[in-house]
């Protein structure tokens, strides 16, 4: 395991907390001089605020731990492709370099459905990299919304096992 | 003074918080069946935090306040443009409409440098409107950056006045 890997690897077990309580699995950590100084998962279904995903909540942290909003020499392992609100952060707190496991055709913002780091030109650049541990993001959120749509199935007709 | 600059006005009561404690001022209210349900000025240096812009922290509020992130039936005041985290998070948050003050050339993310609202397909369309109140919101950000550039003249070469 290459030291990508095994920091998207911390990434996936903040997703799975996520998982854990129903939340779709997302996870971010913030590595700076080699060391995680931030690791967060989504939280937006149980706090009820759409501005709690893994990496607003992962820069939060980062910078109290700083004790600033520049976080220049930090790069960000996320198993999922930002969203626009998420990419807009990262250039906002000068992140160094992004990793990310798995591409979000639907709302991915650095790539899939748009390019914010490199379509626009703002007072700072972020380089980014995917396909780390691609499969296993990819996975985990796979199999999370395959759970999801059984419950929602069995809440709306029940449980028609005969058991 | 019509509705709109009511709001405005409130929001802009929010940005001369924000200027008071040497802050860019941007301030932003959330409007829900006609009352103020969050105000919030933007504090990132203070908090040292980038996520601290108005916008952000003007979702969270009203989301506490509703125990929701939804927030489809609301309408949201800034006094400038918002950049693309603050313009995601508002498409995330599902606000019906954004009225804003003033354009940023550089950052603005629903009209100006981009526009997160329009040019591409979200599943959340946000309507926008412009210019409310343009001339006082424009007028406090650039007697702000005025003041801004004399303290650091003044830092740097001395206050050269002879009193």
């Amino acid at each position: 395991m290459n030291i990508k890997e095994k920091y998207m690897k911390k990434a996936l077990l903040q997703a799975k907390k996520a998982y854990n309580k129903m939340e779709v699995p997302v996870g971010a950590v913030i590595v700076k001089d080699g060391k995680v100084i931030a690791s967060a998962y989504n939280q937006k279904e149980t706090k009820f605020d759409t501005t709690k995903h893994a990496e607003i909540t992962a820069i939060q942290k980062a910078s109290k731990k700083l004790n600033s909003w520049r976080l220049n020499d930090c790069e960000m392992y996320i198993t999922l492709e930002p969203c626009p609100m998420c990419a807009g952060a990262i250039i906002q707190s000068r992140i160094k370099k992004v990793y990310y496991g798995t591409p979000d055709e639907k709302t991915g913002a650095v790539g899939s459905k748009l390019n914010l780091f490199k379509d626009y030109k703002f007072n700072h650049k972020v380089e980014v990299e995917n396909g780390i541990l691609e499969k296993e993001c990819k996975e985990l959120l796979q199999s999370f919304f395959k759970e999801l749509r059984n419950l929602k199935r069995n809440e709306r007709y029940g449980n028609n096992k005969n058991e």
